[in-house]
C-alpha cells in the first residue's frame, strides 16, 4: 500500500490529464486539478470536438464523487498566464506532487500558422517555467512530474536503442584520448510542439541542478485508446476521443475512419515507426512515477513512457483487417523521414512492475465500439490535416491529391497523424 | 570591398548593439535599429545607469549623421511583444540580414527574483521565436545573426577544447560497435539568462532545419572595454559603461573599482576561467558574420566570438598592478565551480581575418581613463551584487561578510561578475 499524497494535476481536463486524475484519486491520493480549459477552447477554434460527449468539469467531478465517494478539487487557473494564482494555489495546497500536463500537445496544431506557433511556444514554455520559478520562489518542495514526448529524440533510425533520457558517449580529446561523458540525449524535434518539449528539458535540467527541484520527465509515446478502468464507470466520466486533423493521433484516427467506413489514410509510405502506449498504461505509469520520486540529486529522472513500437502502415493493415477497411496512401504533410527504425528502452517502468497492454488484446475492438457508438457525432469536415510543415507542402496539394480519389472530398481528406 | 546589405539590428540601443550598428553603417551597410529601449528601463528599475552619459537614440543618430554623413533608421518596437509591428517592419524593409541582440543579457539580473526570472525567459524566448516564426511566415529570407554566449557550454573544466558549437562523439551500440555522431554541444547553463540562450539554440536549430532559415549563432565571451573606432568620434556617440551589480561585467567592474580607489573584489577564489573579447572585436566579428552567411543547408553556423581566456584572479591582479589597487576575495553568490580550465576554439574568426585585441595593448588604460573621467557619476550603492543563485546563498551573508571588511559597506560590496 503506497502512501497517500496531495497531488496537483495541471491540465487535468485533457485527454491524459483527466483519466490520470481519476486513477490517482482511485488509488487514494488527494487530487486537485488546475486547468484553464484551453483544450475545450481550441475545439471551439477548430470547429471540432471530441467524438465522445465530454461533460463539464463540474459534472465530471460530481459524477466521480457519486461513483467513488471521492472528492477531486478543481481550480480554473491558467498557469501560463497567472503566476499569482498559481503561487496562491501552491501555497494553500502545499502538494507533494505536481503533475504537469498543461501544454498544447498537438504537432499539426503547432504548425498550423503563425498564431498557433506563437501560442504553442508562449503557452508551453511559460507554463513549465512559471511552475518551476514559483516552486523555487516559495520553497515548497513538490516532486514535479512532467509529460514530455518520445518525439524529442527525433526519429533518425540509426540502429541505436533510445535510452532513458541520457546517453553515454565518448569524446575524442588530444592524443586520441577518449573522454567518457553522460549527456542529455541530443534532441531532434520534428515540430514546434516537439521543440517546446525539448526546451522544457533545459528548463527542468536547470531548476533541478540550481534549485534541487525533484523532477521526473516522462517521454511519452503516441497514446491510443479512450477509456480506463475509472472512466468506464459512468458515462459522465468518459474520456475524450479526438479524430480531427490536429488532435487525432494516428491509431484513433484509423479507428474512426474504420468505424465510418472510410479508407485508412496513411501519410507517405507509412514506413514511420513510432512508439505507442494505451491510455490505461499512461495512467498507471504516471501513478508509478508519483510513487517513486527521484532523489534530490540535481538530476532529472527521465523515463520512456511507451510500451511498443509499430510502423504506421502495419497499424493501418492491422485495423484494416479487424474492421474490414481499405488502406490508402496519401502525401505526407510533414517533413520527416519516410522510413525509420525505432528501438526504445522502457526498462524502468517494467522494473517498477508495469504489465503493458498491447495492441492485440481486445482494446482495439473496444475503441472501434466507441467510435461506432458515437459515429452520429462524427464531423467529417474536421478530419483533414491542413497543417503543412513548410511552404513546399501546401495543404491544397494534399487536398487535390485526395480529391481525385473520391468525390466526397471532406470525408476523404482524413489523414493519419503520427505524433507522440 | 564587400557588398552593401540592408541590416536590421534588433537591440541596437544596447552595449553591443549600438557600436555594432555604427560599425556596420561605417562599412557602408544600410542600417536600421529596432529597440524597445528596455535597457534604459531596467536602469531606471535598478536605480543604476551607465557611467558614461548616454544620449537619446534620436541624438545618437543625429550625431552619427553629422560625423559620418550616414543615416541609421530607428523603429521603437518590442519584438518580444509586438509581432505585428515586427512583421510590418520586415515586410517594409526586407533586410538581407537581421542581427538579434534583443535579449535581457545579465545573469545576476536573471537570478534576482521571480519577476526577473519570468521576464528574462518570456522576453528572450519570445523575441527569438517571434523573429523566426515571422520570417517563416513572410517568406522573407534574411540571414539571422544571433548573439549567444560562451556560457551555454558550461564551465566543466574537463580538459577538452570547446569546439564551435558542435561536438563529434562516439556512441557505443550493440556488439561494442561505435557510432560516430556530430551533435550540438551539450549545454550546461549556469543561470536563467544562460538557460534562455541554450533554449534559443533549439529554436534556431529547428527553424534552420524546418524552414531553411540561414542562421549564424555567435557564442560570445565576456565583453570588456567601452569605446570603438566609431563611438570615439563624438562624445554623443559614447557607448555604455556598466559597473552595477547586475550588468557590470567582471573586467569593467574591476576597472571601475580601480578608478575610484576600491579594492577589486573577486568572487570566491577567482579561479573561474572565462573567455573574453574587447567590444572593438565584437563589432568586427559581427561584421565578419554579416559578410559570410552560411549556406542554406538546414544547419546553424556556430562561431565562438572570443579572443582569449583568463582566470578572474589573474585579471584582478593585472588591473591591480596597472592601477595600483588592492585585490580582495569575497564570497561567491553564484553556484559555480570554484576553479576551472577553459580552452576554446575560435578558428573560424581567425580564418576570416580577425586580429584579436588582447588585454595587454593599452585598451585597459583607455578604459581606466574613461572610468576616471566619469568617476563623478559613480553611484556606489548600485555596485553590490545582491542576486544569489540559491536560498543557501543569502545576499545578507555576502553583505555581512563584506561589512566586516570596511565601514563603508556600500562602497565595499562591489563584487566582480563573471559572465559571458
Amino acid at each position: 500500500m503506497q502512501a497517500m499524497k496531495k497531488v496537483l494535476v495541471i491540465g487535468g481536463d485533457g485527454f491524459c490529464g483527466w483519466p490520470t486524475a481519476l486513477h490517482l484519486s482511485e488509488l487514494g491520493h488527494e487530487v486537485t486539478i488546475a486547468d484553464n480549459l484551453s483544450r475545450r477552447a481550441i475545439d471551439a477554434e477548430l470547429g471540432a470536438e471530441s467524438l465522445t460527449p465530454i461533460e463539464t468539469m463540474e459534472t465530471r467531478i460530481a459524477a466521480w464523487k457519486e461513483v467513488s465517494g471521492k472528492t477531486i478539487g478543481f481550480a480554473q487557473i491558467d498557469v501560463a498566464k497567472d503566476v499569482i494564482a498559481l503561487r496562491s494555489l501552491l501555497e494553500e495546497m502545499r502538494p507533494d506532487t505536481v503533475i504537469h500536463f498543461g501544454e498544447q500537445r498537438a504537432a499539426p496544431y503547432s504548425m498550423k500558422g503563425l498564431k498557433q506557433k506563437l501560442y504553442t511556444v508562449d503557452n508551453n514554455i511559460s507554463a513549465t517555467h512559471n511552475l518551476l520559478a514559483v516552486i523555487s520562489e516559495t520553497g515548497i518542495d513538490p516532486h514535479v512530474v512532467h509529460l514530455g514526448t518520445m518525439g524529442v529524440y527525433g526519429y533518425d533510425g540509426d540502429g541505436l536503442t533510445i535510452p532513458e533520457g541520457y546517453l553515454t558517449v565518448f569524446v575524442p580529446g588530444e592524443d586520441n584520448q577518449m573522454f567518457k561523458r553522460d549527456i542529455l540525449y541530443p534532441t531532434n524535434p520534428g515540430s514546434v510542439y516537439h521543440m517546446t518539449k525539448s526546451m522544457d528539458q533545459l528548463l527542468l535540467q536547470f531548476y533541478a541542478k540550481n534549485d534541487m527541484i525533484r523532477v521526473t520527465d516522462l517521454h511519452q509515446g503516441i497514446v491510443w485508446g479512450t477509456q480506463t478502468e475509472e472512466t468506464r464507470r459512468d458515462v459522465r466520466l468518459i474520456n475524450r476521443f479526438d479524430y480531427d486533423g490536429d488532435y487525432g493521433t494516428v491509431l484513433n484516427r484509423f479507428l474512426m475512419q474504420a468505424a465510418v467506413g472510410h479508407p485508412l489514410t496513411v501519410h507517405g509510405t507509412g514506413g514511420q515507426t513510432r512508439a505507442f502506449i494505451h491510455i490505461q498504461d499512461t495512467v498507471r505509469c504516471v501513478a508509478l512515477a508519483v510513487a517513486n520520486p527521484p532523489e534530490q540529486n540535481g538530476k532529472v529522472k527521465i523515463l520512456n513512457q511507451m510500451t511498443e513500437t509499430h510502423r504506421v502502415r502495419d497499424l493501418a493493415n492491422l485495423i484494416g483487417r479487424i474492421a474490414d477497411a481499405e488502406v490508402a496512401l496519401v502525401d505526407n504533410p510533414r517533413k520527416e523521414a519516410a522510413e525509420n527504425d525505432l528501438r526504445v528502452s522502457n526498462a524502468t517502468f517494467l522494473d517498477l512492475g508495469l504489465k503493458p497492454i498491447t495492441l492485440a488484446e481486445g482494446l482495439l475492438e473496444e475503441t472501434v465500439e466507441i467510435a461506432t457508438k458515437y459515429a452520429h457525432r462524427y464531423k467529417p469536415e474536421t478530419v483533414a490535416c491542413v497543417s503543412t510543415w513548410t511552404d513546399q507542402q501546401k495543404p491544397g496539394f494534399v487536398r487535390d491529391e485526395l480529391h481525385s480519389f473520391s468525390q466526397n472530398t471532406a470525408d476523404r481528406t482524413a489523414t493519419a497523424e503520427t505524433r507522440g
